[in-house]
């Protein structure tokens, strides 16, 4: 495959990664949503590599429309791990807001929810927030801004999904998460790739030869992808972008926060 | 003072920015959460004038301790400018949060259910999210991380409390609302500069010199300003750098998010 990678130089890669900056933010452990998925296990895995498993504590975090698979996955990780978990119903929280909504709008209204209780216990026990975003939903923008993309930092955001899956496997995640198809789990029978339109090899493949060996949709199209698809995936990278950035600030002065003045290193 | 705008001119810049990038993102109105309070008061006036005033939403998102005032001003900002106005009351949201907190972790996660209630308007009514963060508050993170810091633009982002309170002169926000002392209103008569330490025309003085003057630590104290209060705020602009840039991808491939692949323009 195109993003096949070296896993035990990986591995390596992220747990320095983690503790080194962690530590440098003055904590000694993580905190991240368990959610019974691949990327959330993948990241417990290496952070309890980094911590320590005495300093990883999963939430898990559901609603009472979740699949009930999701919170036994979550749960079966976590043993495997010897972590500790809390597990906060979001259900009254979520259903205190009286507007109505369509499901993409109560789905980012439950991954800010989360986002508010994961960032409310790091804070109660000194934790860094592990985000869990990698890189195939980063670039495509499939993610809910300041909801799951919201983190004190991406381990796994360098990660393509099909990178992910190799790495789960080589960090021993137990085969029941892999082996489902990955899903938001946002309503019921919601698979990502059913939503995306997309298969994660074909999206993987697309994005690693425009992103990585930056290629036109011309030369993929030349190869024997699809236009259509090229086309989408490229417009989904560019709409996105505002995602992936600070919000933009109206500059009126002569030295104005991350325009002029963005590194310490200035200091 | 040393802040001083030209307020004609700064109103002007203002208003194109937030009517030009709410184009160049396909959408023609905003909607903002209004406190009753200076900055988003001023950030409604220069939408207004950006967008008309049939094209601004603002909403008033009380908790039930909330400043009776808070919500007072806000109907009156909203009044003298003829905005349309929606209450959602919070406080449903909130307490369906059981875990015990503390009041600042408290007012955090009312800060963070406030922005979850504003996107998923924006998402309803297809506006943007006006940010009400001015450069004083971001230069020293007095704010909540992904809460009332996460906007989908920053209009007042390089303006000192100092010019803001200009500027609101200037755009004829009520002098109830400029009068009175800023606060977060996250609890009872929280004030920002007894809870800070500093006056705001301390904080801007020394904030100016250092940031936009690029003026040293010691220079400020040969100036006469105390040497703790230059301390003190030398080192929370130090500490906050991270809630003013994006979270930190642990670097893998030849071309990584925010690292390599930034700009659209490379594309």
């Amino acid at each position: 495959m195109v993003t096949d990678i070296d896993c035990v130089l990986t591995e390596k890669a992220i747990t320095t990664f983690i503790s080194e900056y962690t530590s440098k933010a003055g904590l000694k452990g993580g905190v991240l949503g368990l959610s019974g998925g691949l990327d959330s296990s993948l990241v417990a895995s290496l952070a309890v590599k980094a911590f320590g498993r005495e300093n990883v504590l999963g939430l898990i975090l559901p609603y009472r429309d979740s699949s009930p698979a999701s919170k036994e996955h979550a749960e079966l990780l976590a043993q495997n791990l010897k972590i500790r978990t809390m597990v906060v119903d979001i259900s009254s929280m979520a259903d205190g807001y009286k507007i109505e909504t369509d499901r993409i709008r109560f789905g980012n209204l439950l991954a800010r929810i989360r986002m508010s209780v994961i960032f409310d216990i790091s804070h109660r026990d000194n934790l860094i927030v592990l985000g869990t975003s990698n890189k195939t939903e980063m670039l495509i923008g499939y993610t809910t801004w300041f909801g799951d993309n919201a983190a004190g930092m991406y381990p796994i955001g360098d990660l393509y999904k099909s990178q992910v899956r190799a790495m789960a496997s080589h960090m021993s995640v137990p085969s029941e998460i892999i082996d489902k198809p990955p899903s938001a789990d946002l309503w019921k029978d919601q698979t990502d790739e059913n939503e995306i339109g997309l298969s994660y090899e074909t999206l993987d493949y697309i994005l690693y030869k425009l992103v990585d060996q930056r290629m036109s949709t011309d030369d993929l199209v030349d190869k024997g992808i699809a236009k259509n698809n090229v086309e989408r995936v490229f417009s989904l990278v560019k709409k996105s972008q505002f995602k992936r950035s600070t919000p933009p600030i109206c500059k009126l002065s002569s030295r104005t926060i991350n325009t002029d003045f963005e590194y310490l290193s200035q200091w």
